[in-house]
């Protein structure tokens, strides 16, 4: 994996793909599924996100503040769709769900090799989390594997029903 | 176009398309291509979204608290880049870009029927606009058009470039 410049972050996440939320709590990490962000500025990059207050994320980004967002390719559908469907309270899911995982640089949550692109988060406002369950972030750092630069990402449309990246297409355009 | 039911509302914004905002200022109308939008909520649909303060629909949005998100098909690619390309200030978009338009039921803002759906929205918290020109909406009417159903979409990747859907897969899942 290599750095990602911090200004490219918005690229990964304003498509809409889903993503994979790493977290880390006492020294054991979690992740989950989540298609539930979006972008709040470019730069540094501004992320919002909803965590249900169900899940064993929400208590550790809540008691941490950090986060790891990875975008999973579309041949992780399996496991993803696998990692959305248990809870870690029960579950060790990188054992269950075989996921290597690397050291990430400024924050406790681990890296997901595996995936296209890893985006390390620290929260910043949690004036919407009771509101809302929604989380403010900022990205300190990014990573993305050269190797799987353009493979498709997944888009969940309800109930396990995911609409995979086809063709790409380029507009000529002004907007950033 | 017929009534979509508000419960699936989620299924159109989760996998992250980009949309079209239609706002309506005394009686004018106007329309801006918009990728920063996520859902908060499923039931009655909770939306949050971005609208830029330099742009037109920001101050019909602030002021009206009303406005349209249609999700239009990947075939207008070039319409809705075009859409994003000029301001509202100077430009009747509708015209332009030779947009048909519909009456709303409950709201000002005209719907767009060549898109696959539009979900007529209000704005029902102001408190985060100041901070992150970010509006939340509450889907209050959902239309679609049962003839594009399963339509590809398209989601941006910066710099006019774009994923449109492909393979459509189904995984067993239990999350909604």
């Amino acid at each position: 994996m290599r750095v990602l410049p911090l200004a490219d972050v918005y690229r990964l996440l304003e498509p809409g793909p889903v993503t994979l939320l790493i977290t880390a709590d006492e020294g054991r990490a979690n992740v989950m599924a989540m298609s539930w962000h979006m972008m709040l500025e470019f730069e540094p990059p501004g992320i919002a996100c909803i965590v249900s207050a169900n899940g064993h994320s929400f208590a550790a980004l809540e008691r941490t503040g950090e986060c790891v967002i990875a975008v999973p390719p579309a041949t992780m559908a399996d496991r993803v769709v696998g990692i959305g469907n248990c809870s870690g309270r029960s579950v060790d899911k990188f054992d269950r769900f075989d996921l290597r995982r690397r050291k990430a640089d400024l924050v406790a949550p681990p890296l997901l090799p595996e995936c296209i692109a890893n985006i390390e988060c620290r929260v910043t406002d949690r004036k919407m989390i009771r509101a809302y369950n929604m989380f403010i972030l900022e990205a300190v750092k990014a990573w993305h594997d050269p190797a799987k630069a353009g493979a498709a990402t997944m888009h969940h449309r309800g109930w396990g029903e995911f609409a995979f990246d086809g063709e790409i297409v380029r507009i000529p355009s002004n907007m950033r």
